[in-house]
């Protein structure tokens, strides 16, 4: 199937991804993984919720931890250009048919919840509390150094679909994973702020969350997370990595948290913002897409995945299969 | 003065800083710094030119080098959004009765040629050939692995109006130092493209060129750098560096070209791209501004630049004076 | 089995390991390797011998590759303290009833060849050629910007009898791994320069040639010869890693030359040198003791290593395993 | 002057530089630069001493702060390679008229006291209380990740004494710098532990202290190191750096601790261990034999330095004069 043009006039402006908000089930063993030995900035603590940022993050929060019994994701989060963007969106999404609702969320503004067409639940937001970056506060640079959000990932079960969605929400492709035959799409990279991602989707049961991608600053600082994350008592949240992925050419770091969230840690894709932008192509099979080098990724790494809260998980319209690892 | 609003609704819209387009006396020479001892890829090479990119580049240049018995700039270049913006920028033009015509550039499409108040020249294009990305082409990797442009930085008679033009045009403030009384804009650094500048003005007799800013990977990059230029015959080209700004937190290194032409090598900025940013202020004579540690700048950093081809140069509006090295 | 107290008295000194001397089919694609792609300097080259260095090194080899049909090892070579020492350890050899003779050397001045006990062969000299070190010549550095070699790594198919050798030359050893049981050596590194090794043993059939280990600078180095041996149409060649060894502390990458001898780059080991220093034990089960983090090592590199010219092979003294990867 | 032959067989063997013992004046302050900032361990603190290690020291002590109102250096210390060696050296000063005596040393062995004929202030030892390496604690990592003592450099008022005094102890030169016209030495580099220095000496009043380098694994490490200390109150600690030299090839930053007692963080130098090394001779008014690249030296580095306690200090010998920073 061949790409779609990008549309440059979407209904309303998304500016780049923001957040994920999860379920933990022990707050003080999650600050241990990710403030302690990852690096993350603490925002605010309280017993029932955990706001996270890097470094460089002048807004609250980009990954959040709220106790619950049960481990699932309940949304991600995308910033808009605007207050007005809010309700260009609600209104798009009462045109669609999707579920939404404005809802409160601590630390910021308006919030609109919605359900993308396969189920993924989204918050879009356009102001939320400020805080000081620490970029130049050197001083408390711990662990992978951790600098910003850059993205997330999900399963989809229609993955041609959910690119059709974001695609119609002006996101536009920097690279794709096609099956031989039919050249249907298995995986695509989908952004709006200009590097290779803010959202992509995988071929698999879902919708599901995937991970969300952390940048950092550097290779040297993805070696020393490795090396502290052995040495701490985190090896077994090592899942994948370090390597170079083929498709993003990103240097990566594949981490489970205490409940099995997954995070990347990632540093080195390039720019994509040029209208004219011309998408990279992948075949599934190509063994350098996944892994420039390195090991294959275990099978884990393809079929686990986080729940989204309340969200019923559907069987993936395609049956191609990557390279997996044989354990 | 306080800081503008930034204009959401541009006339016009730059997508980013493309190319400069420079004269120089001795292209093999030329070609000896750029190509061979810094690491940038010869996209073509003719007897009266040398147009250059950075490893990750898809456009076809982002430096030109033209022979020419005279040494100066003639051009800076920002890629549009689409073909229709330039004639918007024409319109613009004839509006603000500004001196504008559609020149032909070699592997660009339609190029719009016009001069800003000031009279830094500037062109706009939409189209340039595409070339391949050599982002995973490790092998041809050299000295400080230049990836791709990221900024130019002018000198301007008067930053306050240079300043109000190109938010005029939509761009917005990333950071600025202002002199102490009045609180009047010594410099300003403005971005289309989402992280800290596609253009910065700073004061001083102009509009002069003041240097091109190409992005590198990371710190051991420029390290590796120093150490190749002083042990090939380059050493007098190291004009400043290396060292982290406290404006824009970037690790930099100024060199002069065989021309004088002034190149910076620089990694490790941040993302501006929310629209709600707040523009980080530094007082001019805060030391860490320009220096976040290391040397001051030597005198011939703050006072020299290239010329622009064919345009008379007006002192500047400002006397207040940075911190100086004493030589 | 407790450890051998060193012998600070040993009858003739050894300064370092100094060189391998390995058979290659095609010198060509050896050159491709070793030089284009990895980085060694090329000492010398005829029809039918290639003289390898690292960028540091003043002597004229320490990597021989010489054309033949056969693809083996011929010698690992050490350099004494004075020719004094080459007739004390010719006085040795006679008084142990080892094979041992002068022989000529390219390059080298006396070289005295013997074999040990278990049938390693072993080449002696004092002086060797000198050459300029290229450290300060930053133009040249290339790939993984091979500095020294560092070390050799051996299967022995009686690895006390190695350790006791080696101890009566005065090794001193700085790590080993025992079996649980009765607490006999698996593997053993040891050194004369006061770094982690200058030769090891594993158990293994053998006698025979494990690696050459080759001294880089930094992490960096050996991720970016990762990029580059996987986009030049080497991936093949990569074999474990990189990672980090518990054991030593290193960083490393394992690969297979063309004729599958096998070479590590390795950086971040420690200081050896006080004469007090104790060695450190691992359990041969213990999973961080190999990999401190990463993937485990394939079976080849446990079991494949390169014959010694001439040498027959005995089965291994020991049937303990260590962890190995399920491929 | 020619370089005096390197004495193969000394009177006592020292295996390598191992502490410097310091005053300061308060050491909460000390503590706060030596272990918050830059990330040295504290084997033990009382109110009267600060003992600290790099990471992956195994000895109880590299550096020793001591309270006193006044600030000068107490002893240089160097490790022997057994304890008949401390007698031996007694011996030895006997033999020479060298004022020496045995003295108690917290954490130490027997520990022989002396001063060198310039006055230098001198203590062996063979053995010191051993401690845990922190080499794999990487969760332990802080600012500059310093490794372990590597060398120490004096002033001395007559080079040429200070070098055939150490020649005697078995001590071989790695560089020296020489005057123009009579070939005499400006400085010197010597080694017995096989890289490029445990010891140098520069013209200048003395003796006195010049600095103490540690080594650290990277020029990341380093650059991070300014990072933090610019923005932790400590940016008028940075003298010098960093740069490279071309003297020792080392990658360097000099400190001034809050007494202003000078140290070095250093990395990357190389091997020297061969005992036909040919020294390298750099010209005194070669400007890349101090810094391959960056900023000259500061006047301040080249004129003060810590007093050794209670020693008096004669002028220099010669008068040539290095390439100064005009500050």
């Amino acid at each position: 199937m061949p790409l779609l043009p990008p549309n440059h006039h979407p209904p309303f402006s998304i500016v780049r991804i923001a957040y994920v908000d999860c379920h933990a089930t022990d707050l003080a063993v999650s600050r241990a993984f990710w403030v302690d030995t990852l690096g993350f900035v603490a925002s605010e603590e309280t017993p029932d919720a955990l706001y996270l940022r890097g470094l460089e993050e002048r807004s609250h929060h980009s990954v959040v931890l709220r106790k619950s019994p049960q481990v699932d994701v309940t949304a991600v989060g995308f910033k808009v250009y605007s207050e007005e963007d809010l309700d260009r969106a609600a209104t798009f999404c009462a045109s669609r048919r999707l579920a939404h609702e404005f809802v409160d969320r601590p630390f910021q503004g308006r919030t609109l919840r919605l359900s993308d067409p396969l189920g993924t639940p989204i918050e879009l937001f356009f102001s939320m509390d400020a805080v000081p970056s620490k970029l130049r506060q050197y001083g408390e640079y711990r662990g992978a150094r951790i600098q910003r959000i850059d993205h997330v990932n999900c399963f989809s079960p229609d993955v041609q679909a959910s690119y059709e969605f974001f695609t119609d929400l002006g996101f536009r492709v920097s690279e794709y994973a096609a099956a031989d035959r039919d050249d249907r799409i298995w995986s695509i990279w989908l952004h709006r702020k200009g590097n290779v991602h803010d959202i992509a989707f995988t071929n698999g049961r879902g919708p599901r969350f995937h991970h969300v991608g952390m940048w950092v600053n550097s290779v040297t600082d993805i070696i020393h997370a490795c090396d502290v994350l052995a040495t701490t008592g985190w090896i077994a949240s090592m899942e994948r990595g370090p390597g170079r992925h083929g498709l993003s050419n990103a240097f990566f770091l594949y981490l489970r948290d205490p409940d099995g969230h997954r995070v990347e840690l990632f540093t080195s894709d390039y720019m994509t913002i040029d209208p004219d932008f011309e998408p990279t192509r992948w075949d599934l099979r190509d063994p350098q897409r996944q892994t420039l080098w390195g090991m294959p990724a275990p099978r884990s790494w393809f079929e686990e995945g986080s729940l989204f809260a309340g969200q019923p998980v559907h069987e993936a319209a395609l049956e191609a299969q990557p390279i997996v690892a044989p354990w």
